[in-house]
């Protein structure tokens, strides 16, 4: 690597750090860069820069916004009664994309993880609380992960708001769509078999 | 991708016209961004920029440098009566990261492909006939590509240096070092054997 100039050194360290980027993919961007218009360099550098200054926490749904509220959330066509909660921005942005849902969200920036040091008041649990006892909100999804933690989770927020006038449901485990039975596993078809429903 | 704010679209947008970055993967580096400390995007912003300000071509060699002369070329300890062609500045760097030569290069810039339209006025021919033509010059190793452009272009060379008293050289092809002869392919097998060496 000592053998390129120290300013293409620096950049292929700089890509190194990013994830799932190894110093070949490193070294292959910087060539890239080096061959690529000085306005795309430029661009990327804007972007990277800009993305630091502007992007924050939408104040009512804690996902990613560049405003004080979060376009889903300024949104009047969005049933507010509805409210889906995720652990990360990317998993709303999965069921955005889907356009799976026409409520709004709240997410949680982590899962319960006790391991890790991560109890309810690391997450946004507390917030979620606040919202349910503001009124307004009819029925609350939890579409946290399937792992042990984003379960864990799922259940302890399930336990927090028995008390409050709110319908909790789970977003549904099974067989994926156009997956074939023999090939899903075993947790995945126990689930899907107790979470049967009727036509 | 449009759920997220304009300014992460952005970055995503940026890191996706990368070389072998998808958009899922994109998507990845822009979270990381996101989650990782301003130096850090501050940092890979500073060294992109600089990378396009710094960087230029050697004007003895053509390899990449960050000064007038590289630190090859300007290096008195190594021996300037060997010249090694190669393509590219990646491959100067595999040359010199084996530690596999002691004297200088000269850079092409790329290989004789009438196809695409890359005729010997394209890469940087003229110019290493030209330092033939100085002298000082004893041996021309040619170390381009064993590719059917990489081929071309070193017996195009050769056929032009003719006329100097210079020694032409083409790097050797064949088994790999460690490596199972059973599975070499034919052509490099063939090349082998034409080319073997006594002991």
């Amino acid at each position: 690597m000592s053998h390129y100039p120290a300013s293409i050194l620096r950049l292929i360290q700089h890509f190194s750090r990013l994830p799932s980027i190894g110093e070949k993919t490193a070294e292959r961007l910087a060539m890239h860069v080096l061959r690529a218009p000085k306005k795309e360099a430029e661009g990327l550098a804007a972007a990277l820069l800009d993305l630091k200054e502007t992007v924050r926490l939408c104040s009512q749904c804690f996902g990613l916004s560049d405003a004080e509220v979060c376009r889903i959330c300024a949104d009047p066509a969005r049933d507010a009664a509805l409210v889906c909660v995720v652990e990360q921005p990317a998993e709303m942005v999965a069921i955005e994309r889907a356009g799976a849902f026409r409520g709004k969200y709240h997410i949680l920036q982590g899962t319960l993880s006790p391991m890790n040091g991560v109890g309810p008041e690391e997450i946004r649990i507390k917030e979620l609380l606040d919202r349910a006892e503001r009124g307004g909100v009819a029925e609350i999804v939890l579409a946290t992960g399937t792992s042990v933690e984003g379960e864990a989770t799922a259940s302890y927020i399930a336990e927090c708001l028995k008390g409050f006038p709110v319908k909790i449901t789970r977003i549904a485990s099974g067989v994926p769509i156009g997956g074939d039975l023999k090939f899903v596993d075993g947790m995945t078809l126990k689930r899907a078999m107790e979470t049967r429903y009727v036509l």
